[in-house]
């Protein structure tokens, strides 16, 4: 199995750590954010620009790419990177969380899941191995096993049925892998139970994965709740693995992630936001629709030197959002991914400068500053 | 008055012409191809995309920029070019046909046309001096007079008419003209009655444009009726001064009035045609939404170096429109854009090595090849 880490720093005040992922030749610097790329495509910009804007690293979908186009076509096609020509390396989510989320009439036991597909209604059994397979065939460089993912709130037992099923899937999958070079993570669950968070976690850093991943969260569960969840696990995984907080989040989120130990993120807020019209800043989230920008001749962040901010007024972005011209979608998405890609980068040196706490403080501030 | 223009080579066989357009500062080709940013911007591309690819100069529509974010909001952000960083030339069409083709309730008498938005029901007067006032704002290059478009049949002494009104605006707008810089063009109407045509050329050009153009044609005359009309205005019109098709069209149209002497087409053909998956190539159009696609390695055109045709499949691209990702959009209008570049380059050097007839053969063969 194969993804080289090391952590370069450890924060003196908190778990936070920088750290150096190396993945297909390329070096990706944690704590990290992963674009989202569900079907195969950042939505609203190509490859090309997300590699541009300095990513190294996005996601995709196993789930989505298995019923859309079919992993056997973008196999045919040279796998995943080729296929949306991506130069740099990808993980992809193993449909545990997918299946949960989008499919149908859906069955779990200890076998896989039984669903229902959510894009023409087929039926479909997704197993460890299944998954794994779909994985393999797209070539991707980081590989998620397969997950038993509940919803919140949920009662112990089921909670502790559904990690136990996570961790017999997750050694079904080590069992079944067949492809030496893609590095695997296994995904912590036990729903906002300490006691099960814990016992997940140990259970799987006993089995030897190439990374972690604290699943399971993002579903709905307060705030607080969720920051303490983070906290209750990051601390029995191993020191010397990448952990990775899936489908997480706001920036204040990734910063409170960060100072508890986690290295590697993915969402899809930056992107779905900006076709929201909500541009994050360096003074806040705004909402670009607003009429206040209607003659603002200003750029959307005079701290950005993103394409949109070195070329494009508020108004002008105002009016292409008012008219909804596509290229509003792609300058906002380009902004967006700027902005989580520079948080990345300050929070790295906030790390190395031991002051994560004024980030996070600044972030705090921000927080309600929605103009909407 | 200000645009100069020089005819740089006569065909043989025809009354094509290759010429220099030069605009602030800027040289144009002819024939040239104007892509079509409605609403100050080309869909689905950034105007420095469209400069990438090779135009120097693009159409903007004064009705919709007026309704829409307002010419003063534009006027106040630098002018139009500046508003959508576009760094070359901007010819804004008048207002004529957008009034005729979209805007409801409309009465036309000799001082202007009332109508309703098509956005909000409001209700405006457009005088050739307001359209012309609107077009000052914007700061383009070239200006059109507002003309009086009927639409497809119409009896002759209504055409009469109409092109009587339209003479007599376009000498109200010269009259009106304030700014020096831009030039201005009028346009021939006279619905598809040659000695019209004429009566309509002949008034136009003893008045003195910087350039003239077809009005009143793609109303939906049949194709030959189209051609015959071309053909029996271009030759009244002054040699030394630019001809310029208004919302014409297929790649063998363009080459048809070429032949008959036109200098500059747009059309909105080459971007909506992309965002409905169809895609020009070198051996005819093709949907890409064709199943047959559905596994195809191959570029959508092995003759095109475009940054689709580089760099992604057939296969991907369908992938992408069938999911209605934006990129699939970008991607199919940055190769229709490039065609059509390439499309008028071919055309300017088929004049100078008097071989037209031999392209027209060619796009002739592939009139039937859409295979949808």
């Amino acid at each position: 199995m194969g993804c080289d880490f090391v952590v370069t720093h450890r924060s003196a005040g908190s778990n936070a750590r920088t750290g150096l992922l190396k993945l297909s030749g390329l070096e990706v610097e944690t704590p990290a954010f992963m674009p989202v790329g569900t079907l195969g495509a950042v939505k609203a910009v190509s490859a090309e620009t997300v590699w541009e804007i300095g990513f190294r690293l996005l996601l995709s979908n196993a789930y989505h790419l298995y019923l859309r186009p079919g992993h056997q076509i973008i196999e045919n096609c040279g796998g995943l990177a080729k296929f949306m020509n991506w130069h740099g390396a990808i993980l992809t989510d193993s449909g545990g969380f997918q299946v949960f989320s989008l499919a149908r009439l859906r069955k779990i036991n200890d076998e896989g899941v039984i669903f229902q597909s959510h894009v023409d209604g087929s039926k479909h059994l997704f197993t460890p191995e299944l998954s794994l397979s779909v994985q393999e065939s797209l070539g991707v460089d980081i590989i998620m096993c397969l997950d038993d993912v509940r919803g919140y709130p949920v009662g112990e037992s089921e909670a502790l049925d559904a990690l136990k099923r996570t961790e017999s899937w997750a050694a079904r999958t080590i069992a079944a892998k067949k492809k030496v070079d893609p590095a695997l993570f296994s995904i912590v669950q036990g729903s906002m139970f300490p006691n099960l968070r814990r016992l997940s976690a140990e259970g799987l850093a006993s089995m030897g994965f190439d990374g972690y991943a604290i699943g399971g969260l993002s579903v709905g569960e307060p705030h607080d709740l969720m920051v303490e969840t983070i906290e209750a696990t990051t601390p029995y995984l191993p020191w010397n693995k990448p952990r990775y907080l899936m489908g997480v989040g706001m920036p204040i989120d990734i910063l409170e992630a960060t100072i508890r130990g986690v290295d590697m993120f993915d969402c899809v807020l930056p992107t779905r936001n900006a076709r929201n019209a909500y541009l994050f800043t360096s003074s806040g989230r705004v909402n670009i629709r607003n009429s206040r920008y209607r003659d603002d001749q200003g750029p959307v962040d005079s701290d950005c030197a993103c394409v949109l901010c070195r070329n494009y007024s508020r108004a002008y972005l105002r009016h292409l959002f008012q008219e909804r011209e596509i290229l509003g979608l792609c300058l906002a998405t380009i902004h967006n991914l700027n902005f989580y890609h520079r948080l990345m980068s300050d929070i790295r040196t906030a790390i190395k400068e031991d002051s994560l706490n004024s980030l996070l403080k600044l972030y705090l501030s921000q927080s309600e500053e929605i103009n909407d």
